[in-house]
């Protein structure tokens, strides 16, 4: 809104073009990079200007692949009634499918993993975890706030998925202190609540992307990009038997049905 | 809107949820997938029901890093502004970014697909390739229409990408006769044209997707959901060294210069 | 893409800031437009840089909140499915909802707005109406196309909103030649076809626009500018009465239940 | 996500549709609308159900007027990018534009009313509005929040939209407690930084909006609609003069000038 500043130096380190190449993080994507990655590990690159080891790769596909599929999600169910109405617009659908993923469904892995980072931060060198969990815990309780990747509505007692990625995460070296934190919270949080509060997976997902050291603010953009698949799968299948209309017709049909008649 | 209609069956066979597993495609999740698929297979997995060959999977991997990052799109820089004005929804500036994704920046994928498609369905069996290409390229110039994944405004004489995903393809058995007819329409749109017109990236993409026989509808949506890594990779990048306010003071004041002064 | 090209000129016309001062298409919104004008009038000066007449003034404000709310559409269903998800979001809930305005449920105004401008291109002077409908609906029918803005679902035999709509032009004096031509192609198409055919509200409102003048190519517009109040409302709604998780916890039965059990 | 839920009552009591009438708010869209409102005064009634006073009707529509059009935003810059890679989609650009107006540059009228309601909940009857004041700005500082809708980079030392809005509220006699604490709150916020710190639009806009009764959280909303207006001039502008393809290539060229070379 200032029209006296400077300009800024305009910058990005991603990628550039020239006629004979495309160069992203430093690689050449037909030379170095097409034929020799996966998209998962493809993805760590983009984000990270770095190759993942095997290990990385095999935790980070695991990640990603996490989050791709839930079902007939909200999401999902909005990504088609999007694609009903405008099918000639596949990416808009997408998009608004993408739109929800907000502090209700997937913001919990961000939360998580905040939660990880900053009771580390505000321990000192070698804290006790069971001290940790225990004042994180009772942290939360007191401010009467749901402690962010603990408990799941069908998945109890555990979440399947939870204890999976942890043996992937130990299984490839990158089980550290975080995870550690994070089983000694859903256990703190089980016994202060005497409920049954397994790990979701949320949970697990946002303590391996502390693992791997990613800023808590990007850790909803997993969920995104994954979900991005996902949604393309439900449109696919729309295309092919469609049921937004009748979701609509349905939906109209009860919401006005006291008016109506 | 009518009131009066059966309700129908509405039914999806991508995925289901029980307390103890997620079911995506007849497989669980944590068992049978996790630590056992790469995000690209998964996506094929997610999409087809079926498992990807090594040979469908280093072929399906390539298509989809190909169109993750093309550097400082409008896609990216439309997500960039936008989450320079809601830092808390990471996910819809993603949509923003995705919105963008139509018929001028990644429909020629799609395009040349259905044109592939649509040329075989009009030839009988065993269709001579050079009088197809012949006739398919006269059709575009005869109705003044640009032939879909042909020409590049600076990817010449050849785009880098194409030469190699043609060869993965070819490594990987994938090389039939949709790459072989759109290589005929190239050198064709060259000689009639008398330019030079290579076959870009998107050309080349929707003839691998045909060998793959997906749906050309489909086509755009492996553009939507590699995008969207690419841009969180941007949404990363702005978090940590913002160009969007800059983008912003620059446009508006050259814009409005004529009138404020 | 091209690197080489010179910078043209970046240059808008709407508006500009000043310390003092908003200058919006040459008024000064403060000073000139505040108090001074409704929403629907402030929407025509913005789009036309003209003052509405009091006659334009009446017929574009009912075509603008004709567009603005149909009941419990796939739209305001997935803006609230969105909401859900991403409540602290909600211009992305509204956004979502727009992003299914496409050529199924609000083309058809942009539809009707460019059959008639080509039908009226494509004659000469002093065109003979009867004539150009009864070509019109042959083009339609010969290519087994639905004719835009004709025919509805459920408001039959008339869509109470068209003569509402035609009766407020005429009252206004903008009545013209466009309203004239789609009232010969309705009564033709049912003449055609057998069938009981009313001119919907996007066959009328795309008249109307016509009448106006506005290129056919901006007409979708208003439905996305008015349908953007109606999906506040929705918000609103469902902030208070929430039904999103009920749809989402119905569909999501329903639809797996035969993969479930 | 759990299956075993009863159905709840979905209903909406906005509109419902019969074959001879469409009804909202219990008003019939044909008969009794049309023609007989504006677009603002509409907007209150799908928000309300109850009909707008003349008095109302000024205040809002000046309301939503204040937000339709600021410039070359970023959300405007957002939405050319993204009509110039879908042109197609009108309706998604919008969308794009829409979903960048969060905490940073809309939410601060929804901050502002959020403020002013709980700075009344906080105290008791008969309050003493300069204590308030003095309390709420402390509160702020001792925090070291912003306050909502205090101050502005370029439009000082006054904002010239505050003192129209206070003054079309004034005179239309809905200038009650919650504009007099805001423009205690503007004056205390100068007086303890000892800074120019005028009373922005979104300040004024969300002062207004409490005398209306809105609740806080959805007064984003207004923005969002009146926003949508303002896009769609700036798509239809882009389509007549577009400057996108040129923002697109001017940033590019910046942004990778130090690795192209």
């Amino acid at each position: 809104m200032t029209m006296t500043r400077q300009p800024n130096e305009i910058r990005s380190d991603i990628a550039y073009s020239r006629p004979d190449r495309i160069v992203i993080r430093g690689k050449d994507l037909a030379q170095d990079i097409l034929g020799q990655m996966n998209l998962g590990d493809f993805a760590y690159f983009q984000l990270t200007g770095k190759t993942a080891t095997p290990a990385q790769s095999r935790v980070f596909n695991a990640v990603l692949i996490t989050l791709v599929e839930h079902g007939m999600t909200p999401s999902a169910i909005a990504a088609r009634l999007t694609y009903a109405g405008a099918p000639e617009s596949l990416q808009a659908a997408v998009a608004a499918g993408l739109c929800g993923l907000g502090t209700v469904f997937v913001g919990t892995t961000e939360g998580s993993a905040r939660m990880l980072y900053e009771a580390f931060e505000q321990a000192g060198d070698n804290p006790d975890l069971d001290r940790l969990a225990a004042n994180t815990v009772a942290d939360y309780r007191a401010r009467k706030q749901i402690i962010p990747g603990i408990g799941h509505p069908i998945h109890k007692p555990i979440d399947p998925r939870t204890p999976r990625l942890f043996k992937i995460a130990e299984d490839n070296g990158m089980s550290g202190k975080h995870i550690a934190l994070m089983q000694r919270i859903g256990a703190e949080a089980e016994r202060a609540s005497g409920k049954v509060l397994p790990i979701n997976a949320t949970g697990a997902l946002g303590a391996i992307c502390c693992e791997f050291g990613f800023p808590w603010k990007i850790v909803r953009g997993f969920g995104v990009m994954a979900r991005a698949i996902g949604l393309v799968g439900h449109i696919m299948e729309e295309s092919e038997r469609p049921m937004a209309l009748d979701i609509w017709h349905d939906v109209e049909a009860r919401a006005t049905a006291h008016i109506r008649d």
